[in-house]
């Protein structure tokens, strides 16, 4: 089923239920007033949920409303846990290149991941507020929802804790980021609040698409209105979102809701470390790696970050051409004042 | 005021005013159930709980009932942002001159500070569960509670957006942390879930204590029942508070409810980068900095980690010698199974 959130209706905004076309939604006061509230309820709430969604489906929902993406938050508007990923090692292979460093053997074996702010995140149609001198970059990931984890849980037990999938463009400011890894904690100022798409759907909703714990279809990425990269998200990733979870949990529980990302799609196509779309390759999904590309390629980077007015559109289509997820769509713009 | 959530009443538990004394409560569901309730919607809210807390304290408040500090979960059960700081550089700086590196200059103008986990945190009673081969620490620390604030917000703005005050026992996990910093992308396995004081007071009820963002007044930790710290909180913390928020604030919103660290709690003592209680000195908030003074006057640490069945305890008392957060009090114990 597909799940949205309306912002309106306070801090968590309103939980509806949406139909597969992305057309037509329901409220659900009477079983989840919120998505959080769903989530820390799921045994009860998601079998009743479906219940709607199949009605929608079939045209036959009491309430039913049209679904506008425009009026959606991030499905959780707010959330406890926000932890990111790097499982697809090219991109963090392309970084280490560009620096001329080698990247340890450890990296195929252990996660990479950090830990990301999760009070408030933007919508999916939001825009992003920052500096141009901090080097605003995007990054097209997709990311999973928990149920309640339990401290060491399995790969397997890990798998059957996801509970949504949807995507995530979470926003980077590079020219921040040198100082703050080089002062050793990660990092802080230079991820602000990410911003996910208007909906999240359950893994069976994907079908033959979701299996071993991966999305196989390419996620679409459109810089002010032309296509940027395209790699498929099932493609050269290192961990699954099961081997993720698990990461989190090796030390510590999940409380239901937390939100796990995959790092920055990237797909290596031979050994390119990635082609630009132009170029006939899959692209990219963030301005650091064609960055990285230029100057591993050419001894310094050409393309710049993003200015204010620039738009990054991120999206992921079926085999049969329709959305998934709607869209993300973040246009930049200066800091008032 | 005095703010304390009872462990019952689901995930985000039952939200009671508690007396100065920490002898009486009272719930308060018809102002806000929870305590992320009341920090939502604190200008209409605080001012109600605050009748209660008057009333409380005049043992004229209805419905009172005894407040049992075992009955606890930490103040926010879960949060949507638990981010710390390190503004105590002693404890910076000897970890580094423990391994021969020198402090960088701007580690004194731009804080150091890591995004933590917040999806659940255990209560102040609550058993740390963890092998000791991790190499199990606690950190005793002073947090703030913030409301909304803006990006980009003055230090005096992020001053008055300070909520509450309480104490804080940062689980830290030692042995894991080196491979993890080696990463690059700062602390994640190595910082389990934290436990907060049974009680969060407003900075008004600090009273002269609670001056220039900062709370000056000794934090006592014991280990094992023998009094390991009693460094004063107000002293050789390089950054205070609102300094710590403004940090957090450069380059993204908080939302109400976000938790913002001290760090460990660390006195400079002279030249001596901290003293043991037994030398006479003020002693530590955490093991890990006795174990760099041994490695710096005797080439090694002596001092374990925690062992299962350690007990750390951790209180701050007022003037007249009254407990003012009442206390953490965390046993150490193994992973079942």
């Amino acid at each position: 089923m597909k799940l949205a959130t309306l912002n309106h209706g306070g801090r968590d905004g309103t939980l509806v239920v949406v139909n597969r076309a992305l057309t037509r939604c329901c409220t659900v006061g009477h079983i989840a007033a919120t998505l959080q509230a769903a989530l820390d309820n799921w045994h009860d709430c998601a079998p009743q949920l479906h219940v709607v969604y199949e009605q929608l489906n079939a045209g036959t929902a009491a309430n039913m409303q049209p679904f506008d993406q425009h009026q959606c938050a991030s499905p959780l508007p707010r959330a406890y846990q926000w932890a990111d990923g790097s499982a697809y090692i090219n991109h963090v292979e392309l970084v280490r290149k560009a620096r001329g460093a080698e990247l340890p053997a450890s990296f195929h074996t252990d996660p990479l991941m950090y830990q990301g702010g999760s009070d408030r995140f933007i919508g999916p149609r939001d825009e992003v507020v920052a500096a141009e001198s901090w080097g605003i970059d995007f990054e097209a990931e997709v990311a999973v929802v928990t149920g309640d984890v339990a401290l060491g849980a399995s790969v397997d037990d890990c798998a059957r804790a996801i509970r949504l999938v949807m995507l995530v463009n979470d926003v980077s400011l590079r020219n921040l980021i040198p100082n703050e890894l080089a002062k050793g904690f990660g990092f802080f100022q230079s991820k602000p609040a990410s911003a996910f798409s208007p909906v999240a759907v359950t893994p069976d909703e994907l079908g033959s698409a979701w299996h071993d714990s991966k999305l196989h279809l390419p996620l679409t990425v459109a810089l002010n209105g032309t296509v940027f990269g395209q790699p498929n998200a099932g493609v050269d990733m290192t961990f699954n979102f099961a081997q993720l979870v698990a990461h989190v949990a090796k030390t510590r529980e999940l409380g239901a809701g937390s939100i796990i990302g995959s790092g920055t799609v990237s797909n290596k196509q031979g050994d390119l470390w990635g082609s630009s779309v132009e170029n006939g390759g899959v692209g990219y999904c963030c301005l650091a790696e064609v960055r990285m590309y230029e100057t591993i390629e050419q001894g310094q980077p050409r393309t710049a970050f993003m200015k204010h007015g620039d738009r990054v559109h991120i999206e992921m289509f079926d085999a049969a051409g329709h959305s998934i997820f709607g869209a993300i769509d973040n246009t930049v713009r200066a800091i008032p004042g």
